[in-house]
């Protein structure tokens, strides 16, 4: 079965595009070039801000995620991740304008904390307040039987400031550490893992950063998109 | 003037191409996601090995150089940047190829190298030995008064097995070591800076690794391209 080629949707934000992209090429077996994947990127960063349009009705990210997808699967592409989490508000209206398959960055991120972590019944949720909002991270979960608690106001406010400093280009401990500030407030409230559910956050959150574990969305969905572009799925 | 969608012509290798998407992302002055360039990315890895074919007459990677520059151009991009040396001994063929600019990581190279170390006027370079043989450094330095010195075939040896083993996903001290020793060997026959002539070299050599300035083509090339595309070249 011939390998497929994988198209990112991406550019919200730039970094976090380049960080699934390098995900990918760690999670692929290669010694030699010849022996990754094709990938196609449209790191598109014109796109809307997704918050701006969930929280407050800014300019609709739609016909550009629309446009970007219909680029990719005219360029050849065999399968579309998208490394921004409140994109997936837009998933299935995505994938109903194309015949690729679109993977889930929550249901990779579900499958696998169960995969890897089956004790774990409550995990925590570190992410723009659209994410949180949209509650596609509860739905992913509560299909595997894990409760998603969510930081209060105080806490989701220095969450949101690490990740949009992330974005201006500041990846500094400062962001570190208000998201450790975030997530040990929903470790005290009994999550047994923290999601770094924004795609910002692995460039500033690194597994062992808390006392449970940190769990990379974004790595999640790279491992799901070797796996089916490998055929290994 | 709206500004130009950058395309990258890459997976030669994959981690090279990041690097490039990287520099670009760097060097575009942003503070917010939607500030940044449109970038479309080709990362075909299978793109058979350009050394290979210039060396011992392998199979030609003209064909798929040719096939990525059309998916690029059909895509949209305003201009091409390739992140890979020795393809850019196909320059001239892709550039006919297609009706956008495709940018000359060597000539981006040796002009930086003029406007910013002005009193230099001859270059160590360490390279795949195809790039060394085609001779395209020599040329674009010859135009600005510049010598290239190329390493003797024992620090030639070292210079691959570095630029192999980044390839083979190892970025460790060890491929440091070798660049230092054949970058040294340059600069004691002359070498008043030194160009990591080939993308995988950034990765592991930086400025300040050697006792004279090391020259990241890469970053030239980045530098060029976020000029182009915003209008400021």
């Amino acid at each position: 079965m011939a390998e497929k080629i994988v198209g990112i949707l991406g550019g919200m934000g730039p970094d976090a595009t380049v960080d699934l992209f390098q995900k990918i090429l760690r999670a692929t077996p290669a010694t030699r070039d010849q022996e990754h994947l094709r990938i196609i990127v449209d790191c598109n960063s014109k796109i809307p801000d997704r918050t701006a349009h969930i929280i407050s009705g800014a300019e609709d990210p739609w016909p550009y995620l629309h446009e970007s997808a219909q680029l990719l699967e005219r360029a050849g592409v065999n399968l579309i991740v998208i490394p921004c989490n409140a994109a997936h508000n837009w998933h299935d209206r995505i994938q109903a304008s194309v015949k690729v398959p679109v993977l889930h960055i929550m249901q990779a991120t579900a499958d696998h904390v169960q995969a890897n972590y089956p004790s774990v019944t409550k995990v925590g949720l570190l992410a723009v307040p659209a994410t949180v909002k949209v509650g596609l991270y509860h739905r992913a979960f509560a299909n595997h039987g894990i409760e998603v608690i969510a930081p209060d106001k105080e806490h989701q406010e220095l969450t949101t400031k690490a990740i949009f400093a992330v974005k201006a280009g500041d990846s500094g401990p400062e962001g570190t550490a208000l998201l450790i500030k975030a997530g040990e407030h929903l470790i005290a409230q009994g999550a047994q893992a923290v999601v770094a559910g924004c795609t910002e956050i692995p460039l500033v959150l690194k597994d062992g950063d808390l006392s449970v574990p940190v769990i990379d969305a974004t790595r999640a969905l790279a491992t799901a998109a070797v796996k089916m572009a490998r055929g290994e799925d």
